[in-house]
């Protein structure tokens, strides 16, 4: 009988992982009659517009690519915000909500012996803020944002970056992800994944399966396997 | 006074440009009792995995995008084909209607002596048998699938790749799309743009605005500038 030793290795990602995608609504809401409507057109132009850009061969910041697209579903919805109100939405967005329970969970990961590092989009100034606003940066050993590279997820030089950033081997690191995009992409260039799912959540034929698809981040330290 | 010598050289995207995106429904409808959200599913997600396999650096044949995609707009809608039934919508895509008084319009711009050439994501073979079907290959000089290249639109190698076929720089050729991320991906590698445009079309605030945007390809013979 061999015990296992080597706590494993995450990497979590943080809009609608960690953080509630819900904080796009919320700063809409004083401001217009449809924010549900309005969040959701913001939060799929926000994506497709960070695909189309890491094909183009071009980058951005996320902040600008945020921006850009509550523009565009602002345009798509004949909605008008004044500066402020804009203003006011954006920076709603910038420090979401974390989901409930999120500290407890990272705390019994950390507990557990589990190495965890933050692995978003986002751009690392923001993402520094997120966690010290929300008090939870010291249980993260990197932080580790694709402005630090020429390319959102999935491109495989962001997944890379994050192994070169953790001294890890790609297939030593899970990410832990609910954006079945990233999971797709993770599991392209052979990281292990846990992915949050729900029935509604889309299924990339072109990518192999996540090893493990949990209902949500409170069963990951049972599912989370030593080896 | 300079008379305007030189035809411009004009390159047109098929799917919803030439070709009625309409089929998509078409060839659900004898099965499905919502053939147009499904049809509208399908199409967004040919689009989203085209775009995430470019991000991610993979790519699959055109039509294996079309399936899968089919696939799972099918999942999402909890809508079941039995293997013939989704053959024969996929068929029906292979070889969609055109959009009324296509012929037409290239015929006036082959009498006044336009160059042209078809570049669209499809599969080389699929574009040709869409091209013969309708009778109008012979309007083109080049036929350029992006099976040819390892990427699908708005990758800049797909519009490099179609200005070494056409033996142009890209500063010379017109893209005709009315896919907005098409006429982005083409406006970032300097290309002219000629957007086919309705007031629902999004506009991508990191690209360059097209240089014509017009209500439909009749409009195009008039709009074309010679030089």
């Amino acid at each position: 009988m061999s015990a296992p030793t080597v706590a494993p290795t995450v990497a979590f990602d943080v809009f609608g992982t960690l953080a509630d995608p819900a904080s796009y609504a919320l700063g809409l809401r004083p401001h217009t009659s449809e924010p549900e409507v309005i969040a959701a057109s913001w939060r799929r132009y926000q994506l497709e517009i960070s695909w189309l850009l890491t094909a183009a061969g071009r980058k951005l910041d996320w902040s600008t690519v945020t921006a850009q697209a509550l523009d565009m579903a602002l345009a798509a919805t004949h909605v008008q915000l004044g500066e402020q109100q804009r203003a006011a939405a954006l920076e709603r967005v910038a420090v979401p909500e974390l989901f409930e329970g999120v500290p407890e969970v990272l705390d019994e990961l950390v507990g557990r012996g589990v190495r965890m590092a933050v692995f978003s989009n986002g751009d690392v100034g923001g993402l520094d803020r997120i966690l010290a606003e929300h008090g939870i940066a010291d249980r993260f050993e990197e932080v580790v944002g694709c402005s630090e590279v020429g390319a959102f997820k999935p491109a495989p030089e962001t997944y890379r970056h994050l192994a070169a950033r953790l001294e890890a081997p790609l297939e030593g690191i899970w990410l832990v992800s609910a954006n079945p995009f990233d999971c797709a992409g993770a599991a392209l260039v052979g990281m292990r994944v846990a992915q949050l799912a729900s029935p509604a959540s889309p299924k990339y034929p072109f990518a192999p399966e996540p090893e493990l698809v949990l209902d949500g981040l409170a069963q990951l330290p049972e599912a989370l396997p030593w080896e």
